[in-house]
């Protein structure tokens, strides 16, 4: 099995050299560390708290930040849809369609973004079970696309918590698919500013570490050289400057996962 | 305070003969005991647990059969729209537009239900807290729109569970908004049954005689003649043969519980 | 069916006089609106969050107080037991033996709860499923004793946070036990004041008619003249001169609920 | 920091030779791999979910066979109490007290464990969030004893389930705390059997991992050379014959947790 990748980036695309400094910077840790990098960044955020959140480039702009990405720092790039109509539009560019969680049952988007022949990462909803990830896989495979990513990113745990059930990783791991581990959202705490949401990043590698010792295939993470300024997230990203020393501890759980796998 | 409304009707819409069969006798039932009555049926199931569920009659066919329902049986229909291109076009027939749970933070839809001036009544999302649903309905209000329905239909509770906690609905209510308590959606157990959702009909009764005794302004109950053969949510259903009996149940409690508003 | 029976007094016992004045004043309530009454009040608070929670008056004085109570105001009484070794002394005294929710699986405790002869409430861990209460009352009724009540008092809800499930009422019910709803700790935020519980007392009155609405045999109230002083549960707390209106109210949604018993 | 510690053992006592048998086994385990080693089991299971469940050897055959262990193995051992009464004699021969998940919250419970001056194990409540449990462990260092360390054992969640949040593992060892992680009972299924908890004991090497890669103290495992027929908690017990490969495995993570210390 191969080593780690990362889907790293800022919550939002917020300019050019904003997206292109991030995902330089984290192309140079994931190399160096032999870790695999896909740049991940929003154009849109649809469904933040309140209407006064930032929502981010739109999708044009966005798009041609992506391809700038990708051209300029020569790493795969991931961005989520929202839509049935976008899905064909943003694989042109992005090489990893990503489903939000809210809306990891909404069958014409899945079918879109399938349809497309990209990968498709789907977040877990967080009112599903992992044994209900099956479901929603079967219908971006009914496509004739079998390049489905399942992720992890907090179930629903009383009001405005999250809590990442660990055993979801190996359970969905069962479909046969890549299992990611979204170590930051899992740490939101939706709603918990009153108008946007909090989130306890102190705890984010805790959570990619869990992960990273499971041995899952990918770690999502968020991240922002000033958090606190993030236009969106910034409680539970990881500081830019930290991200050097996270992957590399974390390729270490990775390497010693892999040669040992997890079973009873 | 008027009397309890009723947003009643099948899960999804199955032909015109059936849609006008359920909106006849609800609307007889409703107006021989004094309640308001709003047929409700959906023309998509956009968000089915599996692929083969069956998804419904489709906007265009549908929204005939509710314009049907509307001219035949006089009375005013709700429906749920999935998409913000949906919405000015079920606002030409539809009276209130229902955004649907896992959609209840998508701010282009929200916007756009607004816009189309038609009352709009909001599914609390499973992932939601209470006082979360401010920042909901301020998106719709910021159309100039505030013609909001604000509605519970069950928390995220462990895995293919939900609870339905009562505080909600006071503390919905706050909000100034008519506060719907959807009885049969709040005993639905999601992905109880693997390929599809499982459900405590026996239990619908339960959560409508605790809201109307709470003295909330509507209750949504999906109804069927034949649940156990409905193509959504029969489960969860109640029998339209037991609804003349619940209904006139619980206008004696709603009568009680608003001549006698809870307060401490 | 019998009209509701309230169990209701102060959390804890504070003096003799203090226990006859709110003896006296809710027999006098339930009397005055056709309601049973017992006094509630409990001689130990062995769990408290922390240390320097006040625990009470102790089981010599705490008897004395409550078997003035029954002698002077002539109405029966309930109390909690934590040992066993206490339950044969506290028969003495008292009418219903009452098991905290968190003791509600110690086999021991409900082995000589139920040998007294004595009636017992047992509250339901805020850790158990309604359906796990049959195997609790089985334990009591192995002793010959099948005066048993089962009290819903929440269950855990993410952290320091409960949330009431209406559908335990009647699933406990089907036991063929009288079932009681305990409508303060219901709303109980345990912890949630960092070295003591919080509450939400203005949640309270909803419990109880939610409760009343469906047909329980028994509310459980604790009440308070100054429930901001009380020396534990205050926060959740009913105020004792809201308590005259809260039964009155209650008993016509009692007299509603069982002229007209919920079933589907 | 040093190495990880395992306390582990079948969930209660069967007889002298079936404890020697196992503490024999997991202290060549656990000296080969540089583990340390407390022997773990029962003599009272004193709230089984049904009355029908065995509960052991009792108190007096327990702490013979505990003693035996000690005598015979010369590893310590570790036993859970049930009442105030049983510490003082426990104390004589057992190394760590351990005190129930429901019974954390006790006070006399917690105060005579620590008044004994040996070291007390507390299980945090299935009720109860990491930032109670200070309130916890300064009821037992009241008594001048600070010989704590704090167990998770995993969160109600819905119904008879349990989910254990790794958070919680820093959490606690915030208090300076050693902090211990039961990896089966976070994989019990709480009265899923009927009349018995249920269990995921596939998942209990993966609570181990995620832990050992956090760099907890110890490591909480009941065992069984044929846990389907162990008479408690079979369904969550490691085989005995897995346990070599695990705790090896488990002390490569922790070698490499204790030499990298999460922090962010």
């Amino acid at each position: 099995t191969a080593p780690l990748t990362f889907l790293a980036g800022p919550c939002q695309l917020e300019s050019r050299d904003h997206a292109l400094m991030i995902a330089e910077a984290m192309a140079k840790i994931c190399a160096a560390n032999g870790a695999g990098f896909v740049f991940k960044a929003s154009y849109d955020k649809a469904n933040r708290t309140s209407l006064t959140g930032k929502r981010g480039l739109g999708i044009d702009a966005g798009l041609e930040v992506l391809a700038a990405v990708k051209a300029e720092i020569g790493c795969p790039v991931v961005t989520d849809v929202h839509a049935p109509d976008q899905c064909a539009k943003v694989a042109e560019v992005v090489d990893i369609l990503q489903i939000p969680a809210f809306l990891c049952r909404q069958t014409d988007l899945l079918l879109a973004a399938g349809e497309t022949g990209r990968a498709v990462n789907v977040k877990k909803g967080q009112f599903l079970a992992p044994w209900d990830m099956p479901n929603v896989a079967a219908k971006i495979a009914s496509t004739g696309n079998e390049n489905i990513l399942l992720c992890e990113r907090g179930t629903s745990f009383g009001y405005n918590t999250l809590v990442a059930d660990m055993r979801a990783l190996p359970q969905m791991a069962a479909t046969g698919y890549p299992v990611v581990m979204d170590a930051t959202h899992s740490v939101q705490q939706p709603g918990g500013l009153g108008g946007a949401s909090g989130g306890q990043r102190e705890f984010a590698p805790l959570m990619a570490r869990s992960a990273a010792a499971i041995g899952v295939a990918a770690i999502f993470m968020e991240t922002h050289e000033d958090p606190d300024r993030a236009p969106s997230d910034g409680p539970n990203m990881v500081p830019l400057d930290r991200m050097g020393a996270l992957v590399a501890s974390l390729m270490q759980f990775d390497r010693l996962a892999k040669a040992d796998p997890f079973t009873l």
